[in-house]
């Protein structure tokens, strides 16, 4: 079934019709590794993009993507680098010589060469740079002396300038001589004397204006663009909210410094969108599946270390009460319930403060709003689920006091859960950390405890 | 702090440089209702953009909301309700009367009409196609006829086609006397008599290549076009691959339908990743933070219901222990820990595995690899854990059975636990059910019984 027609364009060499629904490349690979010839793979590998032997790399175990690595064309290498996830990249880079990596870098455009360059050893940039014509060295230093996730840092360099003083045919001259436009180029910046932007003239425009006009009279003055200390976060939610394809970077002076463009503002969205997912579970955006067992290991244990002080915590709070479970061991049966249900009711409520955060849906403005509307919702799941639970608990146990206990706990605690979850996304925000991180383990920490305080401190009060 | 110096390109009225370093739009709303004057509420709103209403009317809760709503200008409510969420865009078209509905779509591209239409009611669609000429219509027929998550359902049908016998500047004469070219229009598309796609023209290279020149002779014959029944997911992955601006859509026969733009894509991409957050907690990915409370409530309940009968499951294994416990109480206090872990853990394995599922990561080639590596994890993360809560057990309760109980429980859950979170996604994914939102619910109820049943079994085992 060809409902998927994907042919490259950009080489030939690479523009095979794929027939299959989607073209799974690793199993090749992987069949062309038990050949034990890396030629077969090497072929493979030459009609496939950077982008999907990067996939190919991602999905395979340490040591057959060592073998693999060592079969990439090293023109190719830069390339493929820049498409993996920072942890596979770092292994990588750690496998090339000096050498090696210095002929990677020089085949890519030098903002490119400024994501690469956190992995690299200072003897290799030092080549890197030296390597480079003066014009291209400052292209990255400009790059680099943002951090990365600031306009700045997301910025190419490439980008045309005009005066506003010109005419169009001036303007398609000069293009025309240029020879080429560099990648997503929608529009050209009108600049001043000073490099100051005054407007942008929209490469449609200049195919449908006449040409004796001049830039002036039919560029567009109101420029959405961006300081380059502006954080990469506002950059992506403001492409797409205005549906850019590329903006202006300018200093404090209104200077142009570079041009962002969608493409780079798409890896932001994506990688924004990949820390919201792993950061609950403690996990960095950019897990390497298939990493080595023992740093897998290390590093998911760290996370499993503060979950179990948590679960020390709450057991603790159970302990308190060791002398009502030894009469009434049908406590402990029922007990998992309140603080299970306390946790995902909070968990949603959680998720979808943080998503709010996030978005900017949720702010100072409705903070209040939002605690209100959470608080009753909390109360009527509580209240419901208490009427549930203690049918079944009478049905099941036969025992009205627990039932009570059980009943009166789940509204206390479906009630602390809504509070918590609006309440700590916003104060771990406030300390200035990523609530996506750190607010599940608290929220669950607070229904665990308040789960079993309220159930088994009330069948305390009403059996014994 | 002027470091996000964000001004409009679309309408001169809308170009009032921002001076805050993210300007609180709801804040100024909710000031302007609270005067009681709907003057100064439309003031605000005319200075905004459909997008930043948008957002808002999401930050309102419902009542303030339909007041802010009625300040819209009628021309621009059809933007608006497009950059909204499905929840809330529902009930603003609820309120509207059919005449303001078909003036709302009357302002929007036929594309954008296609999005609409599924919130509207039959009459209002009739009267909408009523006043549409006819070339519209049929465009609006062409994207209708595919679901909405397919390329057809994505495209826009305001392509621009040459042939490519024609000179350059036979399509420039053509673009200047056209006079306006479609949003993000990066190409065009060369097709032959029958309109099938035989390339593509790059706006770029029409601009630097000399006008004398035939378009044959300069056209990309490789283009990455789609099937109008590719699924959105596979559009947009490749559009993030190769760093597309837009792409043709074409019939089984290579025929031209249409052309999807990035915007559209970048759409796609960010409702995927919200689907990705919020499936795991129940929640669906248009959630309206300010909904009702009775709606949110009875929305919530269901999934807090299925989590009930999961926790009553548990709780029926630690029932199956309910004598040791009493001649234990210890092990009510302990039991937690286990279970917790594991949830935990097969937590960390499984969010990793459904990521790694959906950007094509795991599949079937190395799912086998994926499991026997989350298998030693479990395995190496469930003997460390083992050692430590064992000598805290005994520090605090002295008691070396407990102790041992709990640790050989902790590494049977623990590697449990990784197992489930590689073998339960893949599973309910060969079902046909989205793994991010089923995987999380079987899995911690596979944990706790797990956790209770090794725990409380062993202990029964050692102390009975």
């Amino acid at each position: 079934m060809a409902d998927y027609t994907l042919r490259l364009t950009r080489t030939v060499s690479m523009a095979r019709p794929r027939k299959q629904k989607k073209p799974d490349h690793l199993k090749r690979v992987l069949a062309a590794l038990e050949t034990g010839e890396p030629a077969a793979v090497r072929q493979i590998l030459t009609e496939l993009h950077p982008a999907d032997i990067a996939h190919v790399l991602e999905g395979l175990p340490p040591e057959p993507r060592v073998k693999v690595w060592a079969q990439v064309d090293i023109q190719r290498m830069g390339e493929v680098l820049l498409e993996l996830p920072e942890a596979v990249r770092a292994d990588l880079v750690k496998l090339m010589d000096d050498q090696a990596l210095v002929a990677a870098a020089h085949a890519l455009d030098t903002d490119d060469i400024a994501d690469l360059l956190p992995d690299l050893s200072d003897e290799v940039i030092a080549e890197i740079l030296f390597a480079l014509d003066k014009q291209d060295r400052q292209r990255l230093d400009a790059v680099l002396s943002y951090a990365e996730d600031t306009a700045g840092g997301l910025m190419n360099v490439d980008t045309i300038t005009v005066r506003e003083n010109i005419t169009l045919e001036v303007v398609l001259r000069y293009l025309r001589r240029r020879g080429e436009l560099p990648e997503h180029t929608n529009q050209l910046f009108v600049v001043d004397r000073s490099d100051r932007v005054v407007g942008a003239l929209p490469v449609a425009r200049l195919l449908t204006t006449e040409a004796y006009r001049r830039v002036s009279a039919v560029m567009e003055r109101d420029v959405i663009k961006f300081a380059a200390l502006a954080p990469d976060k506002e950059v992506a939610a403001a492409f797409e909210r205005y549906n850019l394809v590329s903006a202006p970077v300018v200093d404090e002076n209104n200077r142009l410094l570079g041009r962002i463009t969608v493409d780079d503002v798409v890896d932001v969205i994506r990688e924004e969108a990949e820390r919201a997912v792993m950061a609950p579970a403690g996990l960095s955006e950019d897990e390497d599946i298939l990493a080595p067992v023992v740093r897998t290991s290390r590093k998911r244990a760290i996370w499993l270390g503060i979950n179990l002080v948590t679960a020390f915590i709450a057991s603790a709070v159970v302990g308190l009460f060791e002398h009502t479970i030894e009469k009434v061991a049908v406590l402990a049966v029922m007990m998992p319930i309140v603080a299970g249900m306390g946790g995902n009711a909070g968990t949603q409520t959680l998720t979808v403060v943080v998503r709010g955060l996030a978005l900017g849906v949720v702010s100072e403005a409705n903070a209040r709003t939002v605690l209100m509307k959470e608080f009753m919702v909390g109360a009527l799941n509580g209240l419901l689920w208490a009427v549930t639970v203690a049918i079944v608990t009478v049905a099941w146990h036969h025992n009205y006091l627990v039932a009570l206990a059980l009943s009166l706990a789940m509204v206390i605690n479906l009630v602390f859960a809504a509070l918590s979850g609006v309440i700590i996304p916003v104060l771990v925000r406030k300390m200035g950390v990523d609530p996506a991180v750190a607010s599940g383990v608290i929220l669950t920490t607070v229904t665990d405890v308040v789960g079993f305080f309220a159930f088994l401190g009330l069948a305390t009060l009403f059996l014994t």
